[in-house]
């Protein structure tokens, strides 16, 4: 195998790299079973969206989840190792800033205009600190509704408390 | 009550508006009890997330509202009326993109890292539309964690599919 | 009265002037009388969407259009005609690019989904040539649904084929 | 048929992908029978805006819609519910902002100079909420008319009011 | 001939498309018979500026054009009508934001320390409305003049009034 | 009087000063006696674009013509002389980038569009340089015509040869 | 005392609001009584940036630390308190992006230059993380030498793994 | 060897060169013989940081130093002198501004929030002037700790005072 | 006196302060006492391009230099020393970018077209490294000439090659 | 020989073509033969910054110069002539802004910190108008100096007052 140093050189100022070929391979394996990310997940034991963020190259998989993502997809885990394993890590957030496409940036517009407003409860809740987006765990949910079902998207992060020194 | 226009007026490309002084008094009657967004939610029967999203006018409340409002504020129906009633409705949309705040900042990473993974399970489980952003309700909860306490944050938007025509 | 050439002078590279205190005056006398675009509209033979762009400096009144605002707003005509006649001319152009605003970003992502599609279709309707924005006449009326009400808007614009020369 | 990934990943901050090869094929096939959107939209019992976000890759058909077009462009089922069927989604939003082409850039002029005023006139007439941008329908019309033709462009979209809670 | 629908598609945000082959071939053939674009243009009587404007893919030949464009340069009519006929709708504007080459940046230039003079002059001479760019024809000149000569460009474009409805 | 050093400092990175009072007290004096730029500029033996450039604080007038200035704008010269004399020097480039008027936003597009034309014919006529928008003289034209009437916009520059060394 | 809201709202998208009274008032007793910022942070037993960062508003203080700030530049707590006290959270992120200033610039340009150099040798002694830059703390040492003294720069930040869910 | 110019090009405004292939073979030998930058470091003598440097294409290396890293990572020393060698010169800055990825974006968020900070304390230190960024070394430590281990980043770089002349 | 803290806070992302009225006293007294910047450097045996620069807040100047500036303008040393003394550092980087007056225009146009060959010949004449901006002395100079005068415009740095560690 | 229409047109809005196969060739050309810029400056009788200003596409060479060129780089003259004579003009402007190369960079800090004092003297001693980059000459010289090497960067440039009209 050919190990690609491209996977983690953003390689300009705006530009970034095209997703390696492993990912191709992932959205192609995924295709030719018919799977969608629940099933992926429910065979990883892990949560549908953390496994879309593995194939947007947005997340990292132990050995061991490689082989089990390996195992539902069917494809080697020595080539998903080599591809995606220790010596692979994420360059971390894609796609045009501002968002263009209407669902993403429908979150981005949560940003704008409820972000101050969510900054101030945290604070009012927590104090001075964060809510992590590095320990956060994300889940979309879908609540049915008679006039018309719902997303439920929770971020659940730590809070993290600012350091004095 | 001199009806200020300016205060839906973004008067230029990039700089907007102060907020107008209406949302200043706000500001400070709620420091004048010594409230917290949770307590004058409550006594608006509402979420603090919206309360604090109307003092940053990035909300809109109706006649009732206010009065509750200038109820647990003690302000002036009148006044409210006069300044944030029938006759504004909120620009929204504030602070600098990206985000500089580090707060704010994860928000907008969480769009970043993760956009394109929960839009492609919204997909999955929704088809092709996208969450609403208008019909959406959030809210900021904690949860204690011995490990340190986490900020779970949730939005309930409404899925909408395209139309076609 | 002191003529404001501000009003028509970009004061700079991103942000511009704030509307100048005539248009404050219109806001104003419209909140007085409790008047609604579409009844100073009718009461000047006009749709309300031009009339609202004058409110915002975005058009330009003849002599005559501004006798007929000062008399529905009880504002004098000679005080209008100084401010907003002859010798002013709209700086148009006003808000955030991309705007923040939900309302208005709707609008704008119309033009990044569906620009391409719209101007592929006036080509093959009309060949090489565009929509004219300047002979354009804009209404949103309101279509009752039980579904849910619908805004229809409008651009009535002339084509206007490019040169050759 | 190898699955291609890449039609729904925007792989880069401000560069998007290039339209995938599918709808080179559409274009191929449209230019090949000499067809119109206008004619292509009567075949399928569609609108012609419609039809040409969808060769823009801007909007999803459905399996019956792909068989539609297939009929129409005489291009295999199969094929198309492969490259643009269940399992593919659009990545709206495209072009560059502010639009350069004189055509586009109009649409987005309208924006900037007629914007506050349509917001402005929805909020007199519907209240606090937007124009739905994806409930919404789009027609280009032509009106004929001895001092120059002019292009009606339409904009149908349900109004939403905000959420509270 | 495969229809390049390439052609008219900026396909990203800020990174349009190279010159579709049919471009390259003009310049090539342009070269190889060692000819102006005044010669190109005398030959189609027409003139150079905008002669080089369709060799840059920013106007859009008639068939007849195309005939005469195929004539002076010996490319095969159908070959032209086929990549630039009448499927075919320029994509405009090029180049980057703000220029960089010094020659288009002097244009630039004259925009940002002329255009509000040129915009009040035009306005004092004509009311209120735009020179158009569209109805618009450009033509650059020499003047020889002993101490250096003069490049004489001229725009000359119907004054379009603003429409009011 | 208070020398306003300001005048030529441009504050920030984006955001420059307002115009000096000096440049209103010209609009005003202009306004008060209902002087138009071409009344003004004959009364100075001057070209009315030059003058509305004067005004606009994108030119820099001699004593002598400051003194022509004051005579028919009926300003005292020892003050016009303080203020726009021999210590102030303009400081040139005013209104947003792009810009968002439509008159001057077409000025723009000729850029976009045409600029590689122009560009490639100076290059034919001239050789290798550019046309100087420091030593231009620039000119606005009323050409009736009964379909329409035409701005002729006139840009006379001297052509500058690149130095080699 | 009137609390200021604003000290919390980044009123615009890329201007956010002066520093508010209070933070002049900090800088001008620090000059007042001629304290340097290792003065004041020993007083207060924190390090001179933590101290600094206060006074750019970019630091929150516990009612105890405003104190210790209060006894060593004479400010009475009272005052402190209201001002940066309990309701006041920082708004953090200050300066233009990229920066100007060069001593500023030069922090960035290790970011542009050093920052992917970084980011593997943490992945590769840490694994899949980052550095916190909220659970950070950050010294300036001086090194003496005789070829010139040396800024000793450190940042000490808790290592955070992503999260996997 | 073709020696390739572009190596040191950035070819456009935005977008620079990919990694020319001589980096995706330092990475690829690396990747071979299961190396990390601490061990090549080691075999080179030098920091790991800076090697990490030289692999992203952000450091030069003297002909005796590639000759450490070819032993090092048994590639040819004249291939890497063709290569790397005395007449390669990097161009430094790589990646998106702000930065997307987590990991570096805590650094520039270290810029944004603590820059006046540090550049305050420096200035009490040392006067004016700069830490230099081209005369300065970077150690990335790990602290082990029981609540979590820390990152300890450092840049000791020389100060260089303005000069006046 | 005051102590000004804002004359070194950059107070927004993009928009700078005002220059703070000790700036303005600069320039006043300059002009009431008729000096040029020659003059005033030769009094302080500067060179007048530093001295310009301390006028635009863009240097710092010693005690000792600030009574010689103080001499020559007939302002009062301890003002001086109040305001631009041992507490004041400037915050470097002034005006839009890019430039938009022409003069300044022009100097990064020779950054633009020339900036890689004259790091390549720094490059080729010095090794890796940098000309230093900081230790670096700039001269204006007048060259007659009868085909038109010149400026040479001269800049002096300190060469700085790259640590390595 | 294939003409190369590429050669001299920026493809998009802000990434502009590679250097062309000719300047390849040259880069080749010159390491293969292991000159430096100044030995073929001496060889064509030119200046080293301007025979590096043509290696990266930013100056015009004459048939002449092209003659020589090939000379002392043996590469063929009507090879030369064909790719960079008479009908090639060059696309100027090169490099990301604001540049990300230290060396480049600290050019550009030059006009962020020193252009409004440059500029300052230049109207002082020559009146308004600019220091031409189109008739300007620029050199690097090597200063020996004990304490460090000077770079000497000098630009002559023609000053080009304003014309009147």
């Amino acid at each position: 195998m050919a190990y690609n140093p491209d996977a983690s050189i953003p390689c300009s100022n705006v530009t970034r790299r095209n997703p390696p070929d492993a990912f191709s391979e992932l959205f192609g394996a995924k295709a030719r079973h018919g799977l969608t990310f629940e099933q992926i997940a429910q065979a990883m034991n892990k949560d549908e969206v953390w496994v879309a963020a593995l194939f947007y190259g947005q997340a990292k998989a132990s050995e061991e989840e490689l082989r089990a993502l390996g195992a539902v997809l069917q494809l080697k885990p020595e080539w998903l190792s080599a591809e995606l394993g220790p010596r692979w890590y994420p360059n971390r957030g894609i796609g045009p800033i501002p968002p263009t496409d209407p669902v993403i940036y429908r979150l981005f517009e949560g940003v704008l205009v409820y972000g101050h407003a969510i900054k101030a409860v945290i604070h009012e809740k927590f104090g001075d600190g964060i809510m992590s987006m590095i320990d956060c765990k994300i889940h979309v949910d879908k609540k049915e509704d008679p006039r018309g079902d719902r997303v439920v998207l929770t971020f659940d992060g730590k809070f993290l408390p600012y350091a004095k020194w």
